[in-house]
């Protein structure tokens, strides 16, 4: 008990979206989402152009990595499409796969598509004031189906890791796409199942 | 993994600070808090006359006590004072004391106080946006400073447990009264050292 951490506050701005005070700042941009989209034709089309937009960022208090802290932060997704689908988080399981998360939804209009190794799927919104609980085995990805920035406030435990590998390899069995100007949630036709 | 929980989610008001759908409703009157105000007196003279106000309430959206799972929900504690002390929570530490918890400031205004069983103390204000960080092994209590209700998000390991009754034996080291109109962290003059 020499080294306790010691309490402190950040703050979060309800109507911006934005957490200030954070400790480390996360720019994804289209480059690292290559093999996360569906479309890859259309992201090298773009990257071809020598653009490579941001299309997510996150904001993250980090904790120590051992069991009982708390890693919080906030995410935002800028709005936009790669061919018909939604910019997307890339998704993870926790490496730690009994970890949970919770999700509040702060500014703008998403959803959270999730899944679990048994090939169970789920999908929610999130919009300002929906608290989204992922629970422990389910992996999850955020999709911004608006048009302005969706930002949400997210928690979980600081030892969960992150494991980005099996998505990167087997894809989400649900993309979000935009269909007749609306979006939807379709299957995934290059899903591998585990 | 054959009972693994469904992703749910709730809907938190920013604005009245209220969360719907939630599983568990938890009133906390005065009668119940007699051994947590400092003047005791007070509150045997405000319960003499029949009343017993309720001091606070959360309204938890609680799941399986198992690692990896997080408890979240929202606590309201409504304006007052009990002789010169503002309403308070009982306060705890988590009996599992690694477990950290995070909170949000949602309406009103408030002022936690936290401490460690190695005598150190501290103290933050939680406001609206206010995003306060609990790390393992403080004890915490809130305690509403203003003439609103105040109202917070909470999240936490939902295996941590409560202890209350190392607060309720021993106190908390500060008390946080009203003097000259404004809020003042004191120190408690009973406070008995672990």
């Amino acid at each position: 008990m020499s080294q306790i951490s010691k309490p402190y506050s950040a703050i979060l701005d309800f109507k911006s979206g934005i957490i200030k005070a954070f400790k480390r700042r996360v720019q994804v941009k289209l480059s690292g989402l290559r093999e996360f989209f569906s479309d890859r034709k259309e992201v090298d089309q773009i990257l071809s152009t020598g653009e490579d937009p941001i299309i997510y960022e996150y904001f993250e208090h980090s904790q120590p990595e051992v069991e009982g802290h708390i890693n919080f932060g906030v995410t935002t997704i800028y709005p936009g499409k790669v061919g018909k689908e939604y910019h997307l988080t890339r998704g993870h399981y926790h490496a730690k796969e009994n970890a949970a998360e919770v999700y509040i939804g702060i500014t703008g209009e998403g959803i959270m598509i999730m899944q679990t190794k048994d090939e169970e799927v789920a999908h929610l919104p999130i919009r300002p004031g929906d608290v989204v609980y992922v629970p422990p085995f389910w992996a999850h990805r955020t999709v911004n189906v608006g048009k302005q920035k969706l930002s949400f406030f997210y928690a979980y435990p600081s030892d969960a890791g992150h494991d980005y590998e099996v998505i990167r390899q087997k894809g989400f069995a649900k993309l979000v796409i935009e269909e007749k100007g609306q979006p939807k949630v379709v299957d995934n036709p290059k899903f591998i199942k585990s």
